[in-house]
């Protein structure tokens, strides 16, 4: 993972968003070229064999912040990218799916055409919680006939569920927190 | 501009979001990775001088579909990437500002210390219509005690008063539709 300490650019945000929570803000990670590019180049391994091959064929990037690492990855991996976005956002024909939220309920679509039949995608985002949106994210690209190879994420909730409800999918990620 | 046609990968979508408009769908660019890379490359000459040395100190991209383009073009440059965001995303200090769309308005945020005084930012989006993301982001940076060096975005509408918007600001679209 390079020369670089990817963990000491993120910052504890104490009480955000509600008190008793931590926020962890990547946005000094994103400022630094050094650790972002360390950061694309770890997360973009997840998509190559032991020998350096490319073994996916798109990656896929969730609405908002999974942009800003998804997009670099695709570029780095020699792959397309493919944007999930939340409901109402995306212009042609989409798969929707809908999962539930700590209160309530959210939808992503994801372009019928965005995956092909048999076509292998790598998932990519900042943080892995609950699980819920990558899960979606999941069943969507199952919907155009794609498989998950597996996930990229560069921060995970180790308290929270996110590993079990993605089941048997592969998940890397580049720090515990 | 690289061998690449940039504009074959941009797709017209008529009556999108409403009876009369034509959308420009973007996504069959992102999942061509040739396409996609000089876009990147193209965006990114436009922080360089003409003897290719980079003449910006950080890039700054608009939430949600600015991450896309502007975290890579961060990267080709070796700047640091900065995002711009919808209201209450940001948990840290930041400043607001707020403008007018076509009903109502809205609001973007930056963090305080996301650009330092005296810094030079180069702002990229997907397109350049009405310029009030655009003009708001810059006003943003300008609370930092920072300085828009120049605007770069894949399309420009050309029936619309952007560049007006942006009076003074150096704008290069790589395309007019």
């Amino acid at each position: 993972m390079a020369s670089v300490c990817i963990e000491e650019h993120i910052l504890d945000v104490v009480d955000y968003p509600k008190p008793g929570i931590v926020f962890k803000d990547i946005s000094p990670l994103l400022a630094d070229h050094a650790a972002f590019t360390a950061t694309v180049d770890a997360l973009a391994a997840v998509g190559r064999a032991a020998d350096g091959a490319v073994v996916v064929d798109k990656v896929l990037g969730m609405e908002a912040r999974g942009f800003i690492l998804a997009a670099p990855v695709a570029l780095a991996l020699g792959v397309g990218f493919v944007p999930v976005r939340k409901a109402g956002k995306l212009p042609r024909d989409v798969h929707a799916t809908t999962y539930a939220l700590e209160y309530g309920e959210a939808t992503l679509e994801l372009h019928t055409d965005a995956v092909a039949p048999g076509e292998r995608v790598l998932l990519v985002d900042d943080v892995l919680a609950t699980g819920g949106t990558l899960d979606a994210s999941r069943r969507l690209v199952e919907q155009c006939g794609g498989t998950v190879a597996g996930v990229a994420v560069l921060m995970e909730l180790g308290f929270l569920p996110g590993r079990t409800t993605l089941g048997d999918l592969p998940v890397t990620s580049l720090l515990t927190v």
